[in-house]
């Protein structure tokens, strides 16, 4: 296993290259080829350490697909518009091919594995800003989780766009 | 192309054997080689028309999986309920590693693909029911979407099971 040990600098270099990459010329045009290119890491180096494209931009994007400090503006509904508004931004960061569904539609369990993660701590805000509002009877993970399953539905299982007006409409019954 | 052309009967016969050995023996331990073993049909001659095990299971299920008739008893809750217990029913139909799963973790966009035609339906007859009971302006799509999303998230991605009382929870906004 010598020969998998990451030297964290070109590791580093590689990440950014791949992020960097997602940006300029969005998922399907990345290729382990241009990384290496721009990160000066060679490109059999790149497979030692990610098995695929979609391994090394999930593991360059990752961070910046976590929530930041859930909203709390004192209204219900502004909280939860600002949430999904901010997960549905994040799941089309990248551009239409998501890097979400990109990732998902290459590798398999693995693929599912990493949208479960991501999804979780937005899940979770979710959770969080109806417990606050709402009395301990009110089944927020549930409804929670109905949401995020609209938005994860329509955006990587049939690619379409949700507008705000569709946001508001789903939270409304909760308001 | 002559090499890809399918026999009829041979072809009936595969996907049987591969319906059959779904049911017996579980997705995971389903192969190629049994399925061949099982019909009769060369391993090469399977591969030649499926490209691997998902996909002969799925073309083998997809019938299966479409729903039946959408309920009418004239009771919104009954109906929906039914409708949403028949749609869970068909997601884990062959277990807990369920078609529906296996299919899409392994074979990327195509699986993704066929996930999207087999929920299709289901979302339509649910829409069909809430539009009986509501009316023009209440958004039966959205929601329709918002409960198999809600089904998807939790049986495909968190791979847990849902319960009739979360089923009726789920439901109980829109009656």
């Amino acid at each position: 296993m010598a020969g998998r040990k990451r030297d964290p600098r070109a590791q580093a270099a590689a990440l950014a290259a791949a992020e960097e990459l997602l940006t300029e010329v969005g998922y399907h045009s990345v290729t382990m080829e241009k990384i290496a290119e721009r990160s000066g890491v060679a490109k059999m180096t790149l497979y030692r350490w990610w098995p695929n494209k979609a391994a090394i931009v999930t593991d360059a994007v990752r961070a910046k697909l976590a929530p930041t400090a859930v909203p709390d503006t004192g209204s219900l509904a502004d909280d939860l518009h600002t949430q999904l508004e901010a997960l549905l931004g994040t799941l089309t960061r990248y551009g239409d091919a998501s890097v979400v569904a990109g990732a998902m539609s290459s590798r398999g369990e693995a693929g599912r594995a990493d949208l479960r993660d991501i999804l979780h701590p937005w899940l979770e805000g979710l959770v969080t800003i109806l417990e606050r509002h709402r009395s301990a009877d009110f089944p927020a993970e549930l409804t929670a989780q109905s949401w995020v399953g609209y938005v994860l539905y329509r955006v990587v299982f049939l690619q379409e766009e949700v507008s705000a007006h569709d946001l508001r409409t789903l939270v409304a019954p909760a308001l």
